[in-house]
């Protein structure tokens, strides 16, 4: 597993936050951290100046973003034929309430990634990446199922992306408020959210809990309890 | 509010769901209803073959999708000045657990937008088109917050996009397995999730919570507690 050579990107043109710098990070252990968190990204490419975006799962292993999708979904192709790709990872902490409208806001934290994707073709090397994507949903799970057979790894494309040339940004706190507002009589603060797992339904004929689906990964998700 | 002729859109060249076709879905009310639900979407443009992407806070109004951004964005401004853009709102309902690998699943209700936005120039217009997307994320929030001032309106583009070219993909209850999978001794079925607030954190000189804040959506999110 290639390890980066520092311990934070440079920015690229593509990468280099404008506005709100204070909120930009290029440090792979934020970035990591966010990627390792979510549970699916957005992936973009643009087709003839059409922009295309879908919504998938996804896993890392070390500085590889791992992607798959049917063998024939056209994004995924166009990604792994050379078009430049975008991928963003956002996880949503609150809601801002400021005095004034302007100032309202969100808590989040996200990854944009920029680059190109190699496909994977070997058949070890495809399930090895499969394995991996069910694992950052799942740790554990590619123990307890089934693992894929010939015919499922033809009809499944799998793409892997390098993370060097990426970005977090990240919002926390309360609200920033004009100074001139400060006595203004609105409640202000902050509503926060997350991401939270209810009890899991099992099928009709499932067996006991397995590790995978006992185990809470904090700051991942909490029980719902 | 000018209201779409139909109560179903007709599927494009862009829309058309090509695969797992049952969960597609073109009915306005479940589009409108997962735009709702929605708290933040991404959007993309492609400028000279690079796609960019940009989570961001959403509006709607009746049959229009309500942006806004920074006045020097460079999403937003590409898109004012007529690139093709393309709108997803996410909604993460739960982990899908097959007994092999390759059935895992997620279930997710999104919705892909497709269309050019119009800029919303006109001072009155702009500050309606900005308040929908505080209501959107806090019903009852303008009445309570301070309105945008000359400057604040100035540094702010914000734009609208017709809500007539879009689908919807849902992905709802247990996972599909092979039936020869059936047998499998493996734990099979669905870990739930959602987004939740947790009580709200008031700034230092916070007054009585309001109602934007003590109302909690059904569906849009539910109490920690």
């Amino acid at each position: 597993m290639r390890q980066p050579p520092t311990a934070s990107l440079a920015p690229t043109e593509r990468t280099h936050v404008r506005r709100h710098r204070d909120r930009a990070s290029y440090e792979l252990e934020e970035i990591r951290a966010i990627l390792d968190e979510g549970m699916i990204c957005h992936v973009a490419v643009a087709i003839d100046g059409q922009p295309w975006m879908i919504p998938t799962a996804y896993g890392r292993r070390g500085d590889e973003l791992l992607l798959h999708g049917a063998a024939g979904n056209h994004i995924l192709k166009a990604a792994c034929g050379g078009s430049p790709v975008s991928v963003t990872v956002t996880l949503l902490d609150g809601v801002v309430l400021a005095r004034s409208t302007m100032h309202h806001s969100l808590n989040y934290r996200s990854v944009i990634l920029f680059g190109q994707v190699s496909e994977i073709t070997h058949r070890e090397a495809k399930v090895e990446a499969l394995g991996a994507i069910v694992e950052h949903l799942l740790p554990g799970r590619t123990a307890e199922a089934r693992p894929p057979n010939d015919a499922e790894l033809r009809a499944t494309r799998v793409a892997s992306m390098p993370i060097d040339e990426a970005s977090a940004k990240i919002r926390t706190g309360p609200p920033v408020d004009d100074p001139h507002d400060a006595e203004l009589p609105v409640w202000a603060g902050v509503l926060p959210l997350r991401l939270t797992a209810g009890p899991a339904i099992p099928d009709a004929t499932a067996t006991a809990l397995p590790p995978s689906v006992s185990l809470r990964q904090p700051g991942r998700w909490a029980s719902a309890d």
